[in-house]
């Protein structure tokens, strides 16, 4: 099995995706957020790469609105992107959710390729781990990033599910530099990943932001047991 | 200061070079042959971009002629690019070494905008890094990487003089994610810099090349005592 590393969606190339099963990350904070939503009731997401899309999906349903740019709400949208407003659940059981980030949600997209599409982040890593190696296929670990450009914190959620893969007895793996490094970070924070994403530029934005309880929740290893999975429409846990 | 990590030449933004202070890097194995070169008794090392501007160089003068491509020696070149071609000395005091490399020599040409050009590896990682905070500069630390993409072993010698910079007391250090994953790296592998580049692909290739004595030569931290500068004709001790 090889396992390769994205550092943000632009670098995943569309033709080495096929064949692959596909982890997409984007730790602060799109697929911690649907990570939580999933696990506390809501039944679906769907990932939208823009408002209009996102209006469009939630338009003729009674689906939740939710989303954000450069870190703050989408002006007019009932929810942003912070996993603690999710943390409680769905007012309806089994509702539906709509979300647009600036990144996550268009990494989860543009990974359609892949055979299969997972959600990886902290809160989920052991749980994402397993259902990524079930299939025996190789992995690509698709980090958003930040612009096209490389972060920390989605490189630490993708090192974490790397570990608890080379777990698994009898699991013969190489991988690329870029995932070994990642792996070099998940042991380094393994102790404190609070850490890592407080290191992390889009941490300390966040934390500027007033959002430093957002990274507290996103920090939390293996709080769920969820691999959500993504089948070109929606996300289902 | 601030420092901020390029995984390859490519990625070193011109602009940005302005004002700093670069650190080139790469271990496997340009900046590690160059330093060993002139720690044992070279004078000068001209960095040449292909083969053409190496023999013009060269040709008018009593210079050594040394490169590789692809990891193999040019053809009619006298000497490669592996350091223990060099660990020797020279055969004349003072002689001076024109060489010519896939990633390395063209990196060091790239960072010139650069205020002040220092060469980094893990042999001269400490000397690398108190030559670099002397001047109270930002730091941009160029990874040579291979083919315009990342290199865990350049990254890891990045990490090793970056975690000797924060010895310095007193040094007030912010940095960018690809820099805290450095240093990561360096922490991960600090008790085995060996297996770090073991585990790299480039390492492995050089293996695959019957170079694994180059590998650990390269891994020695801290053995020479010396920051090579480039004046932009030329690197000396």
């Amino acid at each position: 099995m090889f396992i390769k590393l994205a550092p943000s969606a632009a670098h995943a190339a569309q033709p080495e995706l096929a064949g692959t099963t596909a982890v997409v990350f984007d730790v602060l904070r799109a697929t911690s957020t649907i990570v939580t939503a999933l696990a506390r009731g809501y039944s679906k997401v769907y990932p939208a790469v823009d408002v209009d899309e996102a209006l469009h999906i939630a338009g003729s349903r009674s689906h939740v609105l939710a989303g954000e740019r450069g870190g703050l709400k989408i002006t007019g949208f009932p929810r942003g992107n912070s996993p603690l407003e999710f943390v409680a659940g769905p007012e309806k059981d089994g509702a539906e959710l709509v979300l647009t980030t600036s990144n996550g949600t268009g990494a989860v997209r543009a990974s359609s390729t892949a055979d299969r599409v997972l959600l990886g982040s902290v809160l989920n890593a052991r749980a994402a781990a397993r259902a990524a190696v079930a299939h025996g296929q190789d992995i690509y670990l698709v980090c958003a990033g930040s612009g096209g450009g490389y972060s920390l914190e989605d490189a630490l959620g993708a090192g974490f599910v790397l570990a608890e893969m080379l777990k698994s007895a009898n699991l013969a793996v190489e991988m690329d530099d870029r995932a070994a490094a990642a792996l070099c970070l998940a042991r380094c924070y393994s102790h404190d990943p609070l850490a890592g994403l407080m290191n992390s530029a889009h941490g300390k934005a966040l934390v500027r932001l007033g959002r430093e309880e957002d990274l507290r929740w996103c920090s939390q290893l293996n709080m769920f047991e969820i691999a959500p999975v993504y089948n070109g429409e929606y996300i289902t846990a």
